[in-house]
C-alpha cells in the first residue's frame, strides 16, 4: 500500500537547491587546496631572507639566526587583547606526549611535525589536513626525554623531519609521501633524533646542505652533526663532537677531531683512552644557526657523557685538564668539510649534565658605538653568553676557543651555585668549591649528597629564546629551580643509561619556577621577568607588534609588552604548551600559531616539578590565533 | 673569586615585586575553586526545572522534557558570526576515540565524561581542572560501537556516569572520589553502559531515583534497565526488555515483563522458547525522559538479538506474529515500581537493526486548536514518530501499544525502501515486500545481498534532536545513506557477536551523507535542511536567541539560523565533532560548551563512509565559546 508523505514536496525542492550550494562550495575547497595551495617550491632565497620576510616562515628560528622575531605589526600591544583562535587541529591517533614543535608555514600550507616522529600538512586558512605522516618506529627506541620533536625544514619540493629511530626523512611536500629516508646510526644503542634539521647554503660551493644532529647523550652514544644531500639524503659528513674521532667526508675517514691524542680526556696509565671518551657525548640535539659572512654553522652540543665527571677527569679527580671537548658548548664548522673551526666551551668538564644545546642567535650588538657580530647562548647552568661570532669562525687553521672570544657571561637565573662568575678574558668560569658531586667512597655505590643550581633540567633547557629587533632584548624562558645530586658508580653497557649521577628536582622558591625574562645583551641587565608557578618549557617569539609571546605548562599561551613585561592576553588550551610559536601574513591577515600538548623532559625526569605537572592534561593540536576582523575595525 | 653580577640588582627588585603579584592571584585562584564554585547541592527542583533556568544545565538533555533549548538569548542570530572560543581543555593521557558526552554545569563547575570512562570537573571560567576520574577498565571489555560515554549525572553532591564494564559509579562531585560503584552485570557477556544515566523523582513515593540502561545488543544479552538509590547505588528495581523475563523489586523477583508466556517471541515445536528469546536484546542504552504529570519514566529500547529476524520468527519465516516485544520501541514505564505500561514499537519485529534508543522528546503539540501532550522520536529507521503521551502512560494495569496511540509518523530521511509508510489506526507500519534480508537457502551461510535503506546505523543514529519552543519545529541530525544487507547463520555463543547478518554502508547520494532537518511535529514536513559531505553524528542545541547548533564530521561547530537553516558561524576544533551541545549563563555572560573527538560508530562500522573519515583526526577537548565581550558591546 503506497501512500504520499507529507514531507516529501518541499522536501524535493529543498534536497535540489541547497544540494548544489552546499556541495559546490565543498568540492571547490578540495580543488583549491589540490591547485592553489602549497604550489611554490622553497629556495634558498626564501630561507637566508626568512628572518625579513613575513609571508612564511620557512626556517627553524624564523631565520638562519634564530631572531623568533617578527616585522609583523598587525596585531600588536593595542588589539593583543583581542586575540581569538582561528581555528585548531588535532594531531589525532591515540599518541599525545609533548608538543615541542616549531612550525613551517609556506604557499598557504603549514607543515608541522608531532610527538611520534609525525608530521602534517595543513591549508593555513581553514586547517585542513592536506596529508600526514606517520613514521613507523621500532618498540625498542629509545628517547630520554619523551617522544617529542621540535619541527621539520623545507627545501624545493621537500619537507625534512628527524625520526626517533635515529633516522631522518624526506617527504614529498605536496603529498607526504617518503622521497628518502636515512637511517644514520643504531637506535638501540640510544641513538635519536629530536631536532629540527637546517637547510644551509653552502657559500665556498654553492651546494645546498641538510644539516642534522643526533640525540642520545644519556646512552653514552658519541654525538654526530651530518652534512646531507637535500635531494637524496646521500651523507655529505659527518662530524662526531668528541676530540679525538675520527670525522668522516665523502663516505671516508678524513682525520680527527681536534687533536687527535685527544687532551681534553684522560687516558688509563697504558696510555688508551677511558670508556667514558668512547663513549663521550656531545650530541648536537637541536638546531643550527648559519652565518652568511663567514659561511660558518653554529651549534651547541650536549653534554660528556657519562654525568659523572670523575669518569672523565685525572686519576685523582684532577678535572682541571679535562674539557671535554667537543661537549657542553658551542662548536663553528665549515660547511665544506665538516670540520670545527671554533668552539666555546660553556661548562668545561661538565659535570652537571648542563649541556650546551640550546641554539646560538646570531646578532648585531650595538656596544659602545660599535656593532659586534655577536652569538648569544642561554645555558642551562644559568649563564647567558655572548660571544664574537669573527674571532671563533675565523679560518686560520686552529680551533678558537675560550680565550678572547668571550664578550659578556652573565646569570639569567637566580642563585647560581656551581660558579660564581666568569673571566671574560680566559673565557673560562669561576668555580666555587664543592659543587661538582664528590666521588662515592672506595666500597660505597653513590657519593655524598650535595645541592646544585640550576639543577641538570637547567636555567633554561632547549625552549628558544626570542630576540627583538626593536628593542633589543633577549627574552629568555627560564626557571628558577634547584637539585640533590650526588654521584654513582656505573660502567657503559649498550642502550642502557650511562648517568653516573643521581638527582632530584626540587623547588628553589616559593613564589614560582618559571620565569619569562627580558636581558639586555649588552650588560646582562634583567629589564623585566615575569613569574610562573610552574616550569616554563615553550619557546618564545616577538614582534614588530611590541609584544612577546609563549606558552604555559598549564596551558595558556600568553603575550607579554616587550618592553616592559605587561601581560597583554592569554588563552588557555586545555594541555600544557611546551611548543615554539610562530608568525606570518596570509592575504593581508596576521596569524601566530603554535603547537599545545605537555610533556617534555619535566613530566618525567622533574622530581617535585614532575609531581607539582601531574594535574597537566597530555594533549597534542596546533593551534592559530587572529584578532578577528570585526573586532579589529571597530576598535 | 666572588664577584658581584651586574644584574642582580635590578632582578632583585622585581623579584620581590612580581612575586607578590603574580603568586597571589594563583593562590586566590585555587582557594576561589576549592572555596567559592561547586558548593552547592543538585536539588530535584533544579533537575525540574533545569529546562527554564538558564544558569545551569544539570540534566542530560536540558530538561527532564529532552528539549535541548535554553531561554538564553544574549548569543543571538546577530552576533553569533562574532562568537569565539573561550578556553579548551584536553581530556589528556594518551586516549582518545569517540567523545560523544553531553556536560553538565552547575554552580560554576562543569562535569563533563570523555571516552574509556573517564570524568572531569572543570571551572567553568577558566577551564581549570578541579578533578578527574579515570575509571581502571579491565582489557575485556566489548563496546560494540566505540569506547564513547555520551554523559552523567547530577544529584546531591554526587556525579554519576556509566562506565564500559557494565557499572555505574558515583563520584563526590567536589573532589571524584569514588563514593559507591555498582557493576551490574557481566561485561565479558557483552554488557556495557554508554548512555547518559538520569535521576528522576517518583511523584508516588517522593523518592528520588536514579534510572540507567544497559548496551550490548550485538552480543545477545537481555537490555535492563535499573532504578537505584542515587545515595548508595543499590538496585530498587531491574525491568528487562524482553518479553517474559522476570522483573526485579527491591531484590526479588516480581513476575514476567508483559504476557509470561511471551507470545511476541516464536516458541520451539515442544513449547519451550527459541534461542533468541533467552538472548533477546532491547538494551535501553540511551537515557531517558520524564513526564511529570503521569509520573512516568519514558526510554527507547534497543534492536532485538540477533539482528536476523528469522531467528525470531516462525518456523515457516512468518514475522507477522512476532513483534520481539520490548525491544526497538518506547517504553513507558512506573517509577515506583519499574512495571511498563505503555510501549510503542518503532520497527515490529525489526529486521533491520534499527534499535529505537533515541530519546523521546516530551512536548505540547498545538494542533487543530488543541493542546496535546506528545511524545516525539526520530528513529534510525527513518521515520519521525509523534505519540500520545497520556495515552501510552496510562495506568489501567494493561500495557498500551501501537494502537490508537500514534498521532503523526513522518519520514525525515530520503528514499526510505523498508516501509512506505504507517497506518496512524493501527500505529504499525507498511512494510514493503522484499525488504526483510531472505534467510540463507538451505546448506548455505549466506542470504541474498538486498539493498536497503535506512542502513543499520540509520536515518538518524543516537545524537539527539534538539525541540525549539519557538519555532516549533525539531531539528534532526540525520544522514541519507543506504547498504548492502545479508541474513548469516549464527549461534548464540556468550561475548561474540550475535548479529546473523552482513552489512557494507554506501553512499545514497553524490551530494551528501549529513542532513540537518527542521520537521515541524504537526505534518511531518521539512521546513528546511542543511546538507553536510560527511555523516552528522552529533546532537543539537537550539536556544531563543534563534540559532540552531551542531557539530560536524570533519570538526566543525556550526550554527544556523533556526527558521530557514542559514549558516551563520562556523569554527574548526581539529577533530570530528560527536558530542552534545549545551549552553548556560555564568556572571551574566551566556556561553556554549561541548566536546571535540571523533569516533563512535560511522568509523568501525560504517563501510565507505568508515573509508571517507580516515582523514578526520582523532582528539578529545572540550571547548568553550563565547562572544567576546568589547565585540558585542562594539556592534
Amino acid at each position: 500500500m503506497q501512500r504520499r508523505h507529507p514531507g516529501w514536496g518541499v522536501r524535493a525542492t529543498l534536497f535540489a537547491a541547497a544540494s548544489t550550494v552546499a556541495i559546490a562550495a565543498f568540492s571547490t575547497s578540495l580543488t583549491a587546496v589540490a591547485n592553489e595551495v602549497g604550489t611554490k617550491a622553497v629556495t634558498w632565497d626564501d630561507i637566508v631572507n626568512d628572518e625579513a620576510t613575513t609571508n612564511d616562515v620557512v626556517s627553524w628560528g624564523m631565520g638562519v639566526r634564530n631572531h623568533r622575531y617578527s616585522a609583523l605589526d598587525q596585531i600588536n600591544t593595542e588589539n593583543i587583547a583581542q586575540m581569538k583562535p582561528a581555528w585548531s587541529f588535532s594531531f589525532g591517533d591515540e599518541k599525545q606526549r609533548g608538543q615541542e614543535t616549531q612550525a613551517l608555514v609556506h604557499d598557504g600550507v603549514i607543515y608541522v611535525t608531532a610527538s611520534y616522529s609525525r608530521a602534517f600538512a595543513l591549508d593555513a586558512k581553514t586547517g585542513k589536513r592536506l596529508w600526514s605522516y606517520t613514521h613507523r618506529l621500532p618498540d625498542d627506541i629509545r628517547p630520554c626525554c619523551d617522544v617529542v620533536n621540535r619541527g621539520g625544514a623545507l627545501y624545493g619540493d621537500k619537507f625534512y623531519m628527524g625520526t626517533l629511530d635515529a633516522g631522518i626523512v624526506a617527504l614529498d611536500r605536496k603529498t607526504g609521501k617518503v622521497v628518502w629516508f636515512e637511517k644514520f646510526e643504531d637506535h638501540t644503542a640510544g641513538y635519536t633524533m629530536t631536532g629540527a634539521p637546517n637547510i644551509i647554503q653552502d657559500q665556498k660551493t654553492g651546494k645546498t646542505l641538510l644539516i642534522h644532529g643526533s640525540s642520545g647523550d644519556e646512552f653514552g652514544v658519541v654525538g654526530r652533526l651530518y652534512a646531507r644531500d637535500p635531494d637524496t639524503g646521500k651523507e655529505i659528513w659527518m662530524l662526531p663532537l668528541v676530540e679525538g674521532h675520527k670525522r668522516r667526508l665523502n663516505g671516508e675517514e678524513v682525520g680527527t677531531v681536534g687533536d687527535a691524542a685527544a687532551p681534553s680526556w684522560p687516558n688509563n696509565e697504558d696510555g688508551t683512552k677511558v670508556e667514558a671518551w668512547h663513549q663521550g657525548g656531545g650530541a648536537p640535539w637541536q638546531s643550527a644557526t648559519y652565518d652568511v659572512k663567514t659561511n660558518t654553522i653554529v651549534i651547541g652540543t650536549g653534554n660528556p657523557a657519562p654525568w659523572n665527571h670523575h669518569y672523565r677527569s685525572g686519576p685523582n679527580g684532577d678535572w682541571k685538564p679535562y674539557d671535554s671537548l667537543f661537549t657542553s658548548g658551542q662548536v663553528y664548522v665549515e660547511p665544506s668539510t665538516g670540520e670545527p673551526v671554533g668552539f666555546f666551551s660553556h661548562t668545561p668538564n661538565d659535570a652537571w649534565d648542563y649541556s650546551g644545546n640550546n641554539p646560538i642567535t646570531l646578532f648585531d650588538m650595538e656596544k659602545d658605538g660599535q656593532t659586534i657580530r655577536a652569538g648569544a647562548h642561554a645555558d642551562r647552568n644559568g649563564f647567558f653568553y655572548v660571544t664574537d661570532i669573527d674571532k671563533l669562525a675565523a679560518r686560520d687553521g686552529k680551533i678558537h676557543k675560550q680565550e678572547g672570544t668571550a664578550i659578556g657571561i652573565y646569570p639569567f637565573v637566580r642563585d647560581i651555585t656551581w660558579a660564581t662568575d666568569w673571566d671574560i678574558a680566559t673565557g673560562r668560569p669561576n668555580e666555587v668549591e664543592g659543587q661538582r658531586p664528590p666521588a662515592p667512597a672506595a666500597g660505597e655505590d653513590k657519593g655524598a649528597v650535595i645541592q646544585v643550581t640550576p639543577p641538570f633540567l637547567g636555567g633554561t633547557n632547549w625552549m628558544p629564546m626570542a630576540y627583538s629587533q626593536d628593542t633589543k632584548l633577549f627574552y629568555i624562558p627560564a626557571n628558577d629551580w634547584t637539585e640533590d645530586y650526588w654521584t654513582e658508580n656505573v660502567t657503559y653497557k649498550k642502550g642502557a643509561a650511562y648517568l653516573g649521577q643521581g638527582f632530584r628536582i626540587k623547588r628553589l622558591f616559593d613564589t614560582h619556577i618559571g620565569a619569562l625574562r627580558a636581558v639586555d645583551p649588552t650588560n646582562g641587565k634583567i629589564v623585566w621577568e615575569h613569574l610562573e608557578e610552574m616550569p616554563l618549557w615553550a619557546g618564545t617569539l616577538v614582534t614588530k607588534g611590541g609584544f612577546v609571546l609563549t606558552g604555559t605548562s598549564d596551558g595558556y599561551v600568553k603575550a607579554f609588552d616587550a618592553k616592559d613585561g605587561k601581560e597583554l592576553w592569554k588563552f588557555q588550551t586545555g594541555s600544557g604548551v611546551v611548543s615554539q610559536p610562530i608568525t606570518w601574513e596570509l592575504d593581508g591577515k596576521q596569524y601566530i600559531g603554535l603547537a599545545s600538548g605537555y610533556g617534555g623532559a619535566v613530566p618525567l625526569w622533574g622530581g617535585d616539578m614532575a609531581d607539582m605537572t601531574k594535574q597537566v592534561s597530555q594533549g597534542g593540536s596546533f593551534w592559530v590565533f587572529e584578532v578577528p576582523q570585526r573586532t579589529a575595525a571597530n576598535d
